[in-house]
């Protein structure tokens, strides 16, 4: 099977032009196939702060209203994910902007109100069954480069806020029958720290053996678990590997020899 | 050749929920090819409105600042785009929502200072010889439905606003090396009136013999000539006809008997 790199990047390289310039460049370089998912960042509540849209949090997750998913779908399927295409199509990387309603590519069902009553608004989980791997396939194989906003839609007309980690993973996993599938989360830090504080500590593999001692052990930050947890989750529906590493080391985080953590 | 139907609806029917919906409705149900490039409508002046970016004119013409390509790039390529596209997904038509941008469909120059020192900002004229076709045939060969937003970009990371009856002219005639494509209009009016005063009116058909003892006669309404004239220039460059008719008789204007203008 060829291989297929399917990139997440977050806010923090999006809400720094600098960042997300440099990034970008390293992104155009890598050869063969590549799906970039980008998340955010902060434009969309500096967006609603100036409309008078009040961010509404619920045990600090986000409610996404109507007047909300309005904005999103404007800066992350709008104003982000064409400046990224735009950016990339100067360095000669055909790029392709989509949300999961262009071609079907994510559906998903509005989240159900939680047992507490919590709404969370228009949020949506992925169908995971249902992606449109074909039309991503098609894509890739005709030198297209999809550049994927964390948008998707329930089939009846409506855009939903979905997160960005989820549909990297859902999309992994979706192209892992047909492709050996390096998911490669990019983030602040250089990988998983053994030492919170030396971010030079990074742990170059961890496989289910080394994980479970690094539990027993009490090694890890608790922040970084569900990382791990869902890169395992990955791996076992057929992802062959999952990396964890900084957005500047994206060059070398597509060869073998990586600077981040690689999970498998 | 087979048939391919490129459409363009401007703000009257983007700004009105009922209207957009049964437009759409009657959209998805065309069979064959089809491509949607939509204008803005008034959602971007509004929504600058809000954000105090003044709306600026010069002639008659809007400038696009720095601040009004971002509005236009998230409204256009964003909130009007996606709920376009979501719906006709609603609708079981597999529509892809792009912009000039995505998968370098459509390069664009932005505009020169004009002789007179008008700057008309962040403005695209369309590089016609260099449109992706191939990209957009490939997906209309694979069940996709091209909705296309009023944006271009300059190839150096630059978005770029450009008149959507513009981009239908442009695509029209790229497209019509590899299908006989028919060019619809829709506008507020059933289509080309003989008397300006009387809706029912409309001109069934226009060829240039028609059209000149028009013009001789002074029987057409001058704010009309222009639309007529772009629409030989695009038979000329091989269109194989362009209908102008009202939103309301799109499924009429797929058809051999049209309601509307026939220009050939």
């Amino acid at each position: 099977m060829e291989k297929l790199f399917v990139i997440k990047i977050g806010g923090n390289v999006i809400d720094d032009d600098k960042n997300l310039t440099a990034f970008l460049t390293n992104f155009s370089k890598i050869k063969g196939y590549k799906i970039l998912i980008h998340g955010g960042g902060k434009i969309a509540t500096k967006l609603g702060d100036k409309l008078g849209i009040e961010s509404k949090y619920i045990n600090g997750r986000r409610i996404t209203d109507a007047a909300t998913i309005d904005v999103v779908t404007m800066v992350y399927g709008g104003l982000v994910n064409k400046k990224i295409v735009a950016l990339l199509q100067s360095l000669h990387c055909n790029a392709i902007g989509l949300t999961g309603a262009d071609a079907n590519i994510i559906p998903a069902t509005k989240r159900p109100v939680t047992k507490e009553g919590i709404d969370f608004g228009f949020v949506g989980d992925v169908n995971t069954k249902e992606l449109g791997i074909s039309k991503l396939e098609l894509m890739v194989e005709h030198g297209m480069t999809p550049i994927i906003a964390p948008l998707t839609h329930d089939g009846n007309g409506q855009m939903l806020n979905t997160n960005a980690d989820t549909i990297a993973s859902s999309i992994a996993v979706a192209l892992s029958s047909l492709y050996d599938v390096r998911l490669i989360y990019c983030f602040e830090k250089k990988g998983v720290l053994e030492s919170v504080d030396d971010d030079n500590s990074a742990i170059p593999l961890i496989t289910k053996d080394i994980y479970q001692n690094l539990k027993d052990g009490n090694k890890l930050f608790d922040g970084i678990l569900p990382k791990i947890d869902n890169a395992f989750a990955a791996i076992d529906n057929g992802v062959k590997e999952v990396l964890i590493g900084h957005a500047d080391d994206l060059i070398q985080n597509v060869t073998e020899k990586t600077n981040g953590t690689l999970i498998k």
